[in-house]
């Protein structure tokens, strides 16, 4: 590395500006007495380097091996969509959060914050109603992510778009936790709760404040709630939402509570869960009713949340947004679907001492003078054969394939006929 | 598909607003006397299919496998830069076509519009001088590119940092048409120049309007090359330069017409061709010394253009650029590379009635009423042992394999056993 205008720094946050260039000093990088500056990526951002690769296509390959063994579809959405069509997907709350610019003709546009609405939209657009669908790839949003620190992160996930309400709640809880199975994820756990069961009960005890209330309950606080409402029944049936956590018994227990207001979830809940059994995942699934996922407004029905040990925030997530459907003009279209951080599931794997599958190691193929192109025809014989391999002139290395008047395995000393 | 709000509308471009979102009549979408109208995607953005996405991961899949036998790695660079590096490398023209969003902090950042700066970039980030390095990425530019009236496109590049420059520059083009022949594009061909070149016979003649020059040998235009010199022997070079292609040759008749302005290109291009012809691609490469790359101003020795027959447009191109490491404080490191664009060869393959992979089309498991666990835990098998499978309740149809009492190939009228 030339040195020549990377002045001697001080170990902080100081940046200077050389022919228009931004320079930003990082202390990270001080080796061997010279203090490197680097070309910054904006904060949130990042390049994968080969290592990093190699491990995201690991994630994305196994996620897009299972996927397709459950029979969904890859697509690419566009990386930009006029706002407008975001916003009413995803709502104000989203649409705040994504980066936005403005069309030649005045329009404007959004990079790709998140996916689902984005299906959504071009499910519309090509007049489809049903299909299994997935996507993997990176997302967008102009403000940090917490969970990351991260504003460009990856994802991948799968739309059951059509099919029946509970088959199809079951097949994507399945498949998200199938999927992690796949990248060698075994001990996740699935939290499960519904929306409109959250309304329904707010609606019977005719509390008004409702954001309050998803608020009080969010933040698991019995305090909060009982500023929201001084209803004894009310706050009985909300801190059972908010404490109890485990099989369909969950439901059944808050109908008691509510006399009629949730009639049929419990059914639905016995349901999930038995279809869940056959699934074989039952036992990694928790009701939990205070799961709203409230960052996107597209949900209106059962949603999850998906978690690994040691992860203090979920890995991925979904739910239920047929009104998306209906609100875009596909009414009578029921629509679920989830969406996984492989950053995360990176993350995780790392964490937990994963040995990814090794990427190949190419052969130096080194050559002496006056050898050239016997070291290129070499080259091109051994990738032809599938051996991934490199040509460089031989310096006095001391591994890599010697060309000369013979070929030498510079480790090992082997000859081998010219 | 509810048409409830999808109006009787003419065939023309009209819109219409619909609860804040913006619907774009469609034309094309006219079928079976119903007007669909549909959330479209800002001009020159498009969602990808699912059977568009097959035929972008067989050619991604092949230049992957490829780029890695001749042992390059892969890497995935920010979707978001500062604005400044990105300018400072590839130059005003470059940067009038990228979109930029300002950041919370009020610096100006941009959106990938190409590769190579973002790789130099990375480098020096980390402080690094040489790799092989490659990359498949989607890239955004708010101008229309030319050929494909699209402002988001996927490219597939490889860079190659560091190592002697005409090796390397064999290297390259030697792999760029390799990584064609991959995915079964025999075809093609390549043209090079030589930047550095080109400018050292302008500067012999003295010509000072350089870009005017450069507009009217990129135009062939004979009149317009008068108008820029009027210096007789200049026109004679410039007219070779415009008009002939071939072998090295090209550049030796060229060295006698510029007395030493050239020297040791003739002897470079010699030492070129030779290398190509042990790569076993020589045939498949003209010198063209009009090739000049302008679009990037970071070229600056040899840069070359790929060509397939029946696009009017190079499927990919690149070239030498020491100059932006040079500037990017990577004095002594050496660079080239070049990219192809992944739509143009998908569109090649198509028109060229390619074959492409098939995907796996999944088995739907359909179940009668009461065995619906068990048409869940058929598909887990199947799943299990790699075969893609759906799973759907039974209404009819004439395809599947249908879970019952027993079990039926539909299509077949085959029993299993149960």
């Amino acid at each position: 590395m030339n040195a020549q205008f990377f002045l001697k720094w001080e170990r902080s946050g100081k940046s200077l500006n050389i022919r228009g260039l931004h320079l930003i000093a990082e202390g990270d990088l001080w080796k061997g007495g010279v203090q490197f500056t680097r070309f910054q990526t904006p904060k949130g951002f990042r390049d994968l380097s080969p290592d990093d690769v190699k491990k995201y296509l690991y994630v994305e390959k196994s996620f897009r091996e299972t996927f397709e063994l459950w029979g969904y579809r890859e697509v690419r959405t566009s990386t930009v969509d006029y706002f407008d069509i975001i916003r009413g997907g995803a709502g104000e709350g989203f649409a705040d959060s994504i980066f936005k610019v403005q069309d030649s003709d005045g329009r404007l546009l959004s990079m790709r914050g998140e996916v689902t609405t984005q299906i959504a939209r071009m499910l519309v657009s090509k007049a489809r109603e049903e299909g299994r669908l997935f996507y993997i790839t990176n997302c967008i949003r102009f403000m940090e992510v917490k969970s990351l620190s991260q504003r460009e992160f990856w994802q991948a996930g799968a739309e059951l778009v059509g099919g029946r309400e509970v088959e199809a709640d079951a097949e994507v809880i399945a498949l998200s936790l199938g999927a992690l199975e796949s990248i060698g994820i075994r001990e996740a756990s699935v939290d499960v709760g519904n929306v409109e069961l959250f309304k329904r009960v707010a609606e019977r005890f005719g509390i008004g404040e409702f954001d309050a209330l998803k608020r009080a309950v969010a933040s698991k606080s019995l305090g909060d709630l009982k500023r929201v409402t001084p209803d004894e029944k009310a706050q009985e049936a909300f801190s059972h939402i908010m404490t109890k956590r485990g099989g369909p018994d969950v439901v059944t227990e808050l109908s008691r509570m509510v006399g009629g207001a949730t009639e049929g979830y419990a059914d639905y809940f016995e349901e999930l869960f038995g279809l869940l059994k056959t699934y074989g995942c039952a036992d990694k699934v928790r009701v939990d009713l205070s799961t709203l996922r409230e960052e996107m407004k597209y949900y209106n029905g059962t949603v999850f949340e998906i978690f690994l040990g040691g992860l203090g925030v979920p890995i991925g997530g979904g739910g239920r947004y047929d009104a998306m459907m209906k609100e875009f003009g596909l009414v009578d279209t029921r629509a679920t679907g989830f969406a996984m951080s492989v950053d995360l599931c990176v993350k995780a794997l790392e964490a937990s001492g994963f040995d990814f599958e090794g990427s190949r190691v190419p052969t130096t193929i080194l050559y002496c003078d006056g050898f050239r192109d016997k070291a290129i025809r070499l080259a091109c014989e051994a990738r032809r054969k599938g051996s991934a391999c490199t040509v460089e002139k031989y310096n006095g290395q001391r591994e890599g394939i010697a060309v000369g008047r013979e070929i030498v395995d510079l480790k090992t000393g082997k000859r081998y006929a010219p």
